[in-house]
């Protein structure tokens, strides 16, 4: 066990409170990393440093354990988990003996995960593919006897596509889905469009389509699943929404915030594409102006360099005009395995989604924002203030969920 | 006018709502930024970017005005502020256009500076430069017809002195006090004493003795003064405590944190003594520790290095741990003029004090823990819930003020 | 006086070696700082710190004193040398004392600053106005006497144009210059053609056209005049081709070398147009290539920030490989004023080019390298080799002179 | 095989030219580095990357071949090299794959390591241990054939001793030696008197007195040994020594140049000791001031921050004043696993200091203070300049070899 300082025993849970996490891109370099992390966690190998839910303000919120968790998925990629295991321990991202000794676990879990709705591939009316994933997700509840399922996004980030009528109109949605010619949606809509079929809640990390789209968004309003997005907070980003305020509550003024991003794997190599790479940067730039202010010169880039492998550097240049004009300039380098800040985000987002499941919450739940880069239903990008709000939500959903538990058993389930 | 977005014109104030502001210093660095700032500000010739004041979180609440803020101090330089405020000029720190157009106000500042006390050439008992100080300041009140005036110590940093009986009884301190031969009590001591005995508000913004000493602030507490302190946080520790609280929301270890400050100027000269150095070296890791855990490493240097002028520059280097072990590393580099962000939060503690007294506010104020390094009466370290705790306090005390005011004049006085 | 350490008295020189310094783009901002720089150096107000023939290097070598050299130029921009350092002042750029003192001269310079060639409003044949501008030059030599002039070329980076056949060969060339409708030449070409037929020294301290074509340059060495270039290297490029040599000595191997710039002036206001700033970047990565390898990975990126004025900031990020694999990372910032990194060079370039001239040198100066991110004539980017190239070069330079030289007179001109 | 550009298969050498690397502290962090790379490096399973001599520029240089390099050493520490190696791939610094390959290579490498001169358990006359550990060296090199031996000193940095009589005058060093009640010499003197007394090839890679003392110098040069020093130059200093002359060379005044070194590991524990720290930074800015100038104030600080690990960062921050007076920074990051920079020098060492035996050399090399932050025989610390005399001499070397071999076997030797 490592010596951390958010580890605790858990206290006990209802048996039947296990809970699905199924990835879209669970052979990624995120996906393998909470496959790693979830096996050696649950069998305390490993204490649960970085998860936000292991955290002491969640004491007395009655998540699910990380030993109730089910890991399963959707993958483009034949690659098993544990040779991708292994090219991460080789890169110096995961230690190898944990890599070793979650090789059962990482077995177990690629055995969950079913071959992912390719655009480049498919063939016939794109909502077969709607419902065969559906399937995979309802199959695999059944087959491990799961509460409930959370649905997470971690594909690669795709292109922004052209605005289309279907993206707006639920009913021209279900003709084009329909229809074997019908023009192609975005992958990550088929994927949310299967969340809302299986009934599944739904995690948007990625900055893609997905459930931006009015008419996606509409058809799970009225499926009732709970949901939360878009794009992970977890480097640069974090830093800057933790970092603006100071400037702001000081009265001083941001005339620049410039930004240089550099990091190869999987990730780097996606955003190499520049159509790719402008979703990840308006999603970056966008927490900044409501910050800071909209005449903030904010350049931004992001480099593929290859040989840098998992580790991204981020380098930001922030100069404010202090009393009397004079020139403050800060600068901050970030450097760190993106999928390590990723995997325990994942970890968190199942646990809290399937919490709020439990509770009866419906819809976009807003206080998640804190887990993202655009937070969905709220405006709020201050990192402390969504930090209140989600320590404020899981109280006040724990709550409800006690309100609605009489037997002594499950009170017993509290704690983390 | 300058551009900025904190800047909005005043509301109507009593005429008798005129507060002094008297700086122990008030020939030094801060103390000659802080009256060129408060001509410019007062006669709107630059706006008052870096006051936290002036921003919108503090509209509705009836401070005082720049305008009707008046300067005096003491100080044992003879230097004249116009010829301090100059070399400023010179070093590159204050634009030379602003120290021209503030020419009266500093020839008017510098006749309220009055001799301070000098322990160096002290003679006689110690209650006697106690009287002679608090005279200076009824004096310049009377003179001025101020509603109150407050103290705000912006002398050099003082060494820790070596623990005494009198710092714990009031009593023993009156006989030293009253003695001819007594031991020199620190000059920050007799700063306080003499603010308690003129009954003025009172800030200390340096790492000095002050009242941090138990029978100082029992003769403060039994006078009734409002004060608060210690150590003007405005660089490296209000970047720390912004960014410390991000780790821990994230689960994250902070294994350690590193610093080097370097800095040349007064301030430098008088931290090259490694006696005075050891007072804010303390100051500065207290809060970090009370952030991210005891077990930290930080080891933290500042450096005199007169080339550098009145530019501070911090690097800082935090590692931590993540998920599985991952290793985070994050560095800041901080560069700003240290006068600059000093004087604009003199004016705001004056301001504060102010409006506190006006409000019958006796005693510490925890709430202004926000512009100190180690706040007197809080625990509270981190900087965003210290900006919500001041802007709740600064409402909440408006509305004290409100309560005991009834002519529909002086409730015109509402706003900035 | 500064005190620096390359200050020294000039010995004697002969009475007749004024030189011209021709500056075309005389009222940018590296002009205006030569401007004034030239000034208060000759007149011993500042010590020329930062020109590298000041240096202990260059003892004994016969340059042109500093107050032996005049200016002229041409632009197209009409602002006075006064105002537009009075901005530079504003801006905290050139101390306002040196503007200042500098005045007398500022306006002289200003009075021998012509309109320069202008594409945007030019009619007729461009003939004439490569004699419209060597015209220029000659009158301006013939009016002070001057030995001889060098010619810089410091006016906005230019996009690079479509290749044409009149670049390849002379006799194209010459019709399309006499030809009322021939295709524009860049206006970097025709200042080197009026430098070519005014018989001048010429430098080419932009990234532009220039002396690059080959059909100029046969014109500039059948003329037999005297030049350099090209893209004066200040700032980040010097700094790589000082470090990276050393990973190279120690076997290391550079994977990596990223680059992100910062800056806003009139350079930035340039550079942010996508087809001026391609010239530059080809331009900076070129030495780096060629000094640690082709198989570099070296995104960099040049952004324009209005509000940092005319400071640049520099980072870079580069990752080398080491022993057993092992990875070493080293970042650099560099901040400074470009303009002050740049005119002394053209103090420099044009001493050691009225050496040259002198000692009977014609066509291109490869050891002026030293200068230049892309020197002409030269393989060598390692700034250490240039530096001992340069060196030599000038000692040996200087004694050509010194066997052309008989009278006792002129040899007591050797020296600084 | 890894890619690197300093791979190249070396040329037959003469069957005798094996050669002995005699490490004290050889199970130290640098020692078991040494062993592992010179295992792989052998036996071609890992590319010389790092090690200077693999360069281009060596060529042609008789050098002996990797895989006649033989281990063997002296350490206080028992910890075998197996275990210790296993520790160093934990930590992330050495790749296990490698490690595991390496295992037979450290066994016999361990099995050449003899207890070393330990003073805190040592009893009866010193010179009894200055025999014992010369027997060691010269039993080791008939053991196995070698040609020679070369000592590397890569013990634990020492305090600086105070000074003694016996340090100046051999004679009385001689007495000293002899007495079983003389004052302890430091443990690095016992050292070198051993390397001496077994007419071995030595190199001082510690800052520790050692050959310093001029008792042991006129020892040295007495028996005609060679040898060279002092104190591996391998990250902040290299980068300074590489950097500075550039600062010279444009003329720029460099008036400060500051640096905070963070490490743990071995080197970070015991330079935690401010007493041994005291001796590394005399060492380390040393250098720095012969580039720059006395003047320079360069504060420097080393912090052992254990959770760091074996990864050292070095932050600089440099101030020059430029032309009129302008502020120049720049600031360097260098972060890499000290030990990894260390031992190819090691390798460099051994082969250089064989080939000066084998041309006949005796005495200080001053151009191998190309490795060294204190060279010893020489005021150039300009790393290029040092460069280009490494290479001019290790050319010079190799024709006093050639010109002393007449076979036809041993002129084949030439190459890598
Ligand atoms: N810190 C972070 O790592 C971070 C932060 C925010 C957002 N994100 C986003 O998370 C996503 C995953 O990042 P990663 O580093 O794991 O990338 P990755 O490239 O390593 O993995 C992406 C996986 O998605 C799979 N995939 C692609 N298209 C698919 C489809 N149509 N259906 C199913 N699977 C598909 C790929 O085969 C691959 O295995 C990216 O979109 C990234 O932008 C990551
Ligand atoms: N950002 C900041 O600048 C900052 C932040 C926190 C704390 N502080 C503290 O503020 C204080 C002032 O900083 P500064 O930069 O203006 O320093 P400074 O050295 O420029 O000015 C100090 C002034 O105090 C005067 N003084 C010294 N002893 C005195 C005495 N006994 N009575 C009256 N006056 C006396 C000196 O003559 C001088 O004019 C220092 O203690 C510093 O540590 C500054
Ligand atoms: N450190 C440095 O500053 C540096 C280094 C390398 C190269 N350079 C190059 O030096 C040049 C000048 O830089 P700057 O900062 O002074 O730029 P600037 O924009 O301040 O000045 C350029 C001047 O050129 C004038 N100009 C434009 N077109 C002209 C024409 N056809 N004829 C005559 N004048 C013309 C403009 O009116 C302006 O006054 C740029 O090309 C820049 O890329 C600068
Ligand atoms: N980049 C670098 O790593 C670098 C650069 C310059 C100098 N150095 C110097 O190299 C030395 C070794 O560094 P390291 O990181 O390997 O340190 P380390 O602490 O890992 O190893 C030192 C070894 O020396 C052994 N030792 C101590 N006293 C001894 C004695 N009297 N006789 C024999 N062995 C003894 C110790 O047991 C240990 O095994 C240090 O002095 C360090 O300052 C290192
Ligand atoms: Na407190
Ligand atoms: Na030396």
């Amino acid at each position: 066990m490592l010596d951390t300082p958010t580890q605790a025993q858990a206290p006990g849970r209802p048996a039947d409170d296990r809970v699905g996490i199924w990835l879209v891109g669970g052979r990624g370099s995120i996906g393998t990393t909470v496959a790693v992390g979830l096996h050696v966690i649950a069998n305390e190998l490993a204490a649960p440093t970085g998860c936000t839910t292991a955290g002491d303000a969640f004491v007395g919120v009655p998540l699910p354990r990380f030993a109730d968790l089910v890991l399963g998925g959707h993958d483009i990629s034949a690659t098993p988990l544990v040779r991708r295991a292994g090219q991460l321990a080789d890169s110096g991202m995961i230690p190898p003996r944990l890599v070793a000794a979650a090789q059962a676990g990482l077995e177990q879990a690629d055995r969950e995960i079913r071959p992912g709705y390719d655009p480049a591939t498919h063939e016939g009316a794109q909502a077969d593919a709607v419902h065969r994933l559906a399937a995979d997700i309802t199959g695999f509840r059944a087959r491990h006897g799961l509460r409930t399922v959370v649905v997470v996004d971690v594909a690669s980030t795709e292109a922004i596509p052209e605005d289309r009528p279907e993206f707006h109109d639920p009913d021209l949605l279900t003709q084009v889905l329909a229809d074997p010619d019908g023009v192609l949606l975005p992958a990550s809509v088929i994927t949310a469009l299967a969340a809302i079929e299986s009934g599944s809640g739904y995690a948007c990390f990625t900055p893609s389509a997905a459930m931006t789209l009015p008419s996606v968004r509409a058809l799970a309003d009225a499926r009732g699943i709970v949901f939360a997005g878009q794009d992970g907070k977890t480097g640069e980003t974090l830093l800057r929404t933790a970092i603006a305020p100071m400037f702001v509550a000081r009265g001083m003024h941001v005339h620049s915030w410039a930004g240089a991003n550099l990091l190869g794997g999987g990730d780097g190599a996606t955003l190499a594409d520049p159509e790719a790479v402008r979703s990840k940067l308006a999603s970056k730039t966008r927490g900044l102006r409501s910050l800071v202010g909209e005449h903030v010169v904010a350049p931004l880039h992001i480099d593929n360099v290859p040989d840098l492998g998992d580790i991204k550097t981020a380098w930001d240049h922030i100069h404010a005009e202090g009393f009397l004009g004079s020139r403050i300039t800060m600068q901050t380098i970030w450097s760190a395995y993106d999928s390590m800040l990723a995997a325990p985000l994942i970890l968190d987002l199942a646990r809290l989604l399937a919490l709020a499941e439990r509770a009866g919450v419906r819809g976009v739940v807003p206080e998640l924002g804190f887990f993202f880069k655009d937070p969905w239903g709220s405006d709020v990008h201050d990192f402390s203030q969504q930090t209140t709000e989600l320590h404020a939500w899981a109280h006040a959903t724990a709550a409800r969920v006690a309100a609605t538990t009489t037997t002594s058993g499950q009170s017993e389930a509290f704690g983390r």
